[in-house]
């Protein structure tokens, strides 16, 4: 019995290398260059429920995509940074999504859960989560647009709908 | 003359919200359930040039993924856990790429640049930038692997090939 066995689960590794060779068969994006051709940075959060590329009709070489839990711009800093200073993006889209699970807790509570599960002190770390979801996507969009670290370039806020696939400007 | 003047540029958001509405009009996700049905989480680069739902063949409501400047587990930490510890994820790929910006500047030489550019000091951030694609690989795994705050599941490392679209096992 090896440690490993303390959480069974099947890989399911080998079966997206599978879909990759699939994929890789009529792939034609060889001839893209590094900076996105339409020059705008998506940060939206990690939901399995949301395709940025297909909800907002991105193809490949379009656009930078970060995402993280709840697509907090704050985390996003760094990325957004490097995409803006070498890779010459001049738009930002921030977009947030209902049912998101960053409103379904607090930094108190999650703490006191890994302290309870993990037995490991997260005390320090902030988990980014907002009880309002438009006033999330607000928030980000100001810390945007307030940070001199940004460029002064378009920024906009958006929700989407999870139960339609529609996106809507906040 | 606004200010807005000063970075002259034609917002594509408009043309997201179209592709968006076309997008809904056959939108089949309404029931899907915020936990990852594949129990699975991507950790990869913005890099325009990289469609990791594609690449992977994941669907939506598949995996999470998060995507940051080179695809940096350090700063997935947050997400990771929440992931895990909120939405059941049971399995971590760690998905870097060839060509990636992060190989071309060091840190030292970037804080120069935005110093130049936006006379802002940020010689506090780190923006984690990487002289080995294959070994940003294994470090992010092995930082996954060690971690207490991370579980004890699959975890596994590829590059995926800008000019191919097939991904490598490293």
């Amino acid at each position: 019995m090896t440690a490993a066995a303390a959480v069974p689960f099947v890989s399911v590794a080998p079966e997206l290398e599978a879909a990759n060779q699939r994929y890789a068969e009529s792939f034609t994006g060889a001839q893209l260059p590094s900076p996105p051709s339409r020059k705008v940075l998506v940060v939206t959060c990690m939901d399995a429920r949301l395709d940025p590329a297909k909800a907002l009709g991105l193809e490949l070489g379009d656009a930078h995509v970060i995402r993280n839990a709840g697509g907090r711009a704050v985390e996003a800093m760094r990325s957004i940074l490097i995409s803006q200073q070498l890779l010459g993006t001049r738009e930002i889209i921030v977009l947030h999504h209902t049912g998101c699970g960053m409103q379904k807790f607090s930094d108190s509570e999650f703490r006191t859960k890994v302290r309870k599960e993990l037995n490991e002190d997260v005390d320090h770390m902030s988990f980014l989560p907002f009880n309002d979801l438009r006033q999330s996507v607000l928030d980000d969009v100001q810390l945007l647009k307030k940070s001199p670290l940004i460029l002064n370039v378009p920024i906009s806020g958006y929700i989407y709908d999870v139960k339609t696939g529609l996106i809507e400007q906040v």
